[in-house]
């Protein structure tokens, strides 16, 4: 039993602080006495210090941290995030139900709860490691942690009524969990038509009208500001609505912002249009109420709190999850998962010749901060030029889930003047992407892919550093481990690209769905066709 | 397809009031167009009249109308209310599982769910028709209509963890459904450990800073404005406080509060603490969050709308059910339900004796306006004396289920200056109640009790009058029959009682659980416990 005298409790569900004795007996809140008069156990005096609920986080995709979701914990709950809608997107993608089952059993403290991958694969343009289909999608609404469909990517097949999507909606309703949405741009007939099939929520949109339009029409309207997409601005234009549909959310989220404090530190943003009191709800009361899980500070809750040293500051003095204080808490230790290779690729050396002698070649230009490429079309004698001036890449993606033996080929403009990095990490497939032009480097760059399982590897004139993400090919097991090994690659490419994090741009390159030249292993793809580098006249 | 033009909809998303067509199709909202431009099928020019949502009433015994829902929806849909969260405790008490079926299949156009009755019988000092145990719990918890357990009265139960009940509760968390409580009066400590086993809402609150504890621990508050309870002014102390969490019901409501406008009529009271739009949140957004029910004008949703002659006094100009104009709406037409007789009772003459020879006696003297009697104790002799001057009524509890032949019997203080009553409308057993002094009237009452199967009845000196409730001797299948004869009978009792509707009070003379003397077909019961009208000395 254990007593947090003088307590000035946030009350989510009053909207109000509140002087309280909180009386905890082992991981649960026992009593909220306002009299302030009741102490059992061991007394805690917090001098009026402000405490509120731990915060969820009602969309991520842990992967995109690199870490497994027993290290992500030790960081997420650390600044006071216990609860996560994983979106095991990624890793479904790679190992199906297998690795879904692994992000469901890796933590120890933080409560994760996953939505049904919708979209796995993402189009047939590219080769998946697995494919979640509606016997998987009904298999994961039957488990409690799922708590809904994971968001809808293909809108344009909810508009057009297609049926597999329409059914997996279908399933989601039939259990009664929620539907995610993704719907970037969406407007008008089209949004309400979307919407008017069942999907509840939306996290794609970065204008302000259009989250408004998205919030009238009844969508829960997500506020992204993660590590990739920030649109905390947003709240500038909702700040005067009714903001109990708002929720704040990360999508993607990498160990830098991790370790500036998470939702914490999009909340102190979020400060500039919200009062704190209102700003906190977008992550405890508002998600809670969609994904209809309990939380707050009442009897019988799990002794999930946030004390703060400055509450209008978001200053944390301590996190206490399951009764026990952050720093008492005892994370698993597991330095290396047993966890199956998923990396089996199947290539000849002669697959990755490019052919640069006549007619004209597609070459994708990637573009800084976007997603989207464009294509710039050259004479192959022209690229080849280039390439040896290593202002032109060569690129690869090597099937690496089946050993199927695909290998699409291109070219890329600009991307490293120097040496050769692979990656496992490749949305949406996550297969093997190769860049650079030296054939030897490549080679030996694929070889200690396969060596450590997936991850990042970098060669240079047969030099090698590497970052082991060896679950799945996205994920380190170990944080300290993922701390060394990146900071000393990532000291080892400094210069070689004019982009601030190649591998992340390189991770998307591989994304077909985006325009306007992309490349996955079935070659490369032009606003979702399949096209050929060399463009016969 | 059908066009409402010009419409103003209160976006209870956003919390705002927007200019919008609103097209229909068929019995759904297709699209909500803020720009005001689309048109499609016939249209209709709301000439800017305000259009919300219908009303959700989350808690209510709709046997307290005395009407079946097939009979209760035409009034009900008249002022809005679309949504019913029905606790078929009543119904529950006579015919068990087979009642909520027939409750649950009586209505065309109300969408009507219910919550599992979690206290059938009561208490084992009466006998009830049947019993709803952990298998029936579990049965309806499987129904989609089914939205939860129904109000835990049983508290002390609760927080002296009685298995049983316990058991209920956690069925329905399994089932991932709400847990709806009912605490009158309970607060610190004891309310602390109730909401700990999982209870989330309560009714009962009477009292203001009762209503406001109850909302900072993390209860729904239902502002319960019935006929029997009036709660409205709760909202006083509430008004400051966030409201998401606040609902409005009504638990009991009669046929004029029907006719009076049921909860748009309390939301008007609602007017004196809250502006419009925010009384309205607590009949719509808040329900709907608590039961998970999809609410609001957004495409895909039921065509469920109340349009306003003038919103801000809450004056209706017409309502649409299911995309039809209330008055085109064809209701079923059924004079007669074709319902098993649930009227069984034996007994035999000299079960009604009364002797007032010697000794003492206990008389039960009911209060005005109040659940609650006294005891009083009279001797024997003067009892017989009042009750030749009809100052001391007869009154009999008859078993009347399953023919068990038990007959409780007593004495009642100032209750009928004139004739016999009987009813088969009395809690929670709705067990035949009798009061009057002359005997052959009350055998005259008991047999035409028997003969209509069920309701109320009226005899002075062999006159018979009688109300018709032959569905489970609680509900009448006709709601032009039910006026008919109810006004008929209510002429013919005038000036018999000092009380306003005798009916009614003695419906709660037969509730065991209220002190402090009350009948049952087992006895007297004195605060729990059965005696005899007679004390021996």
């Amino acid at each position: 039993m254990m007593t947090l005298k003088n307590a000035k409790i946030l009350d989510i569900f009053s909207g109000e602080v509140l002087d309280a004795n909180i009386i905890i007996n082992n991981s649960s809140i026992e009593m909220v006495d306002f009299n302030c008069s009741v102490e059992k156990g061991k007394v805690i005096d917090l001098k009026n210090k402000v405490v509120s609920p731990t915060f969820i986080d009602g969309h991520i995709h842990i992967e995109s941290s690199h870490l497994t979701p027993g290290e992500f914990e030790k960081l997420s709950l650390k600044f006071g995030v216990s609860k996560v809608v994983e979106d095991p997107h990624e890793i479904a993608n790679v190992l199906g139900l297998e690795g879904i089952e692994f992000i469901l059993n890796d933590t120890k403290y933080l409560d994760l709860y996953i939505t049904a991958p919708s979209c796995v694969p993402s189009t047939n343009l590219e080769s998946s490691g697995a494919k979640i289909g509606m016997e998987e999608i009904e298999k994961l609404m039957k488990l409690d942690k799922c708590l809904g469909l994971g968001e809808v990517m293909n809108y344009m097949g909810v508009i057009n009524e297609d049926e597999e999507i329409l059914k997996k909606i279908e399933i989601a309703k039939k259990y009664k969990k929620v539907v995610d949405g993704h719907c970037p741009q969406l407007r008008g007939e089209l949004l309400n038509k979307y919407i008017s099939k069942g999907v509840m929520s939306d996290h794609e949109a970065v204008d302000i009208e259009e989250a408004i339009e998205k919030l009238r029409l009844g969508l829960k309207v997500m506020v992204r500001e993660g590590s990739v997409s920030k649109n905390i601005d947003l709240l500038e234009g909702l700040k005067d609505k009714d903001l109990r549909n708002v929720i704040l959310v990360s999508d993607d989220i990498n160990l830098e912002d991790l370790r500036r404090g998470y939702l914490i530190n999009s909340l102190r943003k979020a400060l500039k249009y919200l009062d704190p009191l209102d700003a906190i709800k977008l992550v405890t009361i508002n998600p809670a109420e969609y994904f209809n899980l309990n939380i707050g500070i009442k009897p019988g809750n799990s002794a999930d709190l946030i004390i703060y040293e400055n509450f209008e500051e978001f200053k944390i003095y301590k996190v206490m999850i399951k009764g026990k204080f952050y720093e008492d808490l005892e994370f698993k230790s597991k330095k290396d998962a047993k966890v199956k290779n998923s990396v089996n690729v199947k290539y000849k050396k002669e697959d990755l010749n490019i052919k640069l002698d006549e007619g004209k070649v597609r070459v994708i230009k990637p573009i800084k901060n976007s997603l989207i490429t464009k294509e710039i079309i050259l004479d192959a004698k022209e690229a080849k030029k280039l390439m040896e001036e290593n202002k032109i890449n060569r690129i690869y993606v090597l099937e690496r889930h089946k050993g199927l033996g695909n290998v699409g080929k291109g070219l890329v403009y600009n991307f490293l003047n120097k040496g050769v990095l692979a990656s496992t990490y490749a949305h949406d497939s996550h297969n093997l992407i190769v860049v650079g032009n030296n054939l030897d480097d490549i080679i030996i760059a694929i070889e200690k892919i396969k060596e450590i399982g997936g991850g990042f590897v970098a060669v240079d004139n047969g030099n090698v550093e590497y970052l082991r993400l060896e679950v799945a090919g996205l994920m380190s097991p170990s944080l300290e481990r993922f701390e060394e090994e990146r900071k000393k690659l990532y000291k080892f490419i400094e210069g070689w690209s004019q982009f601030e994090d190649p591998f992340l741009t390189l991770s998307f390159l591989a994304l077909p769905v985006i325009p306007e030249l992309k490349i996955t292993d079935k070659g490369l793809v032009k606003n979702l066709k399949l096209v050929d580098y060399l463009i016969k006249s």
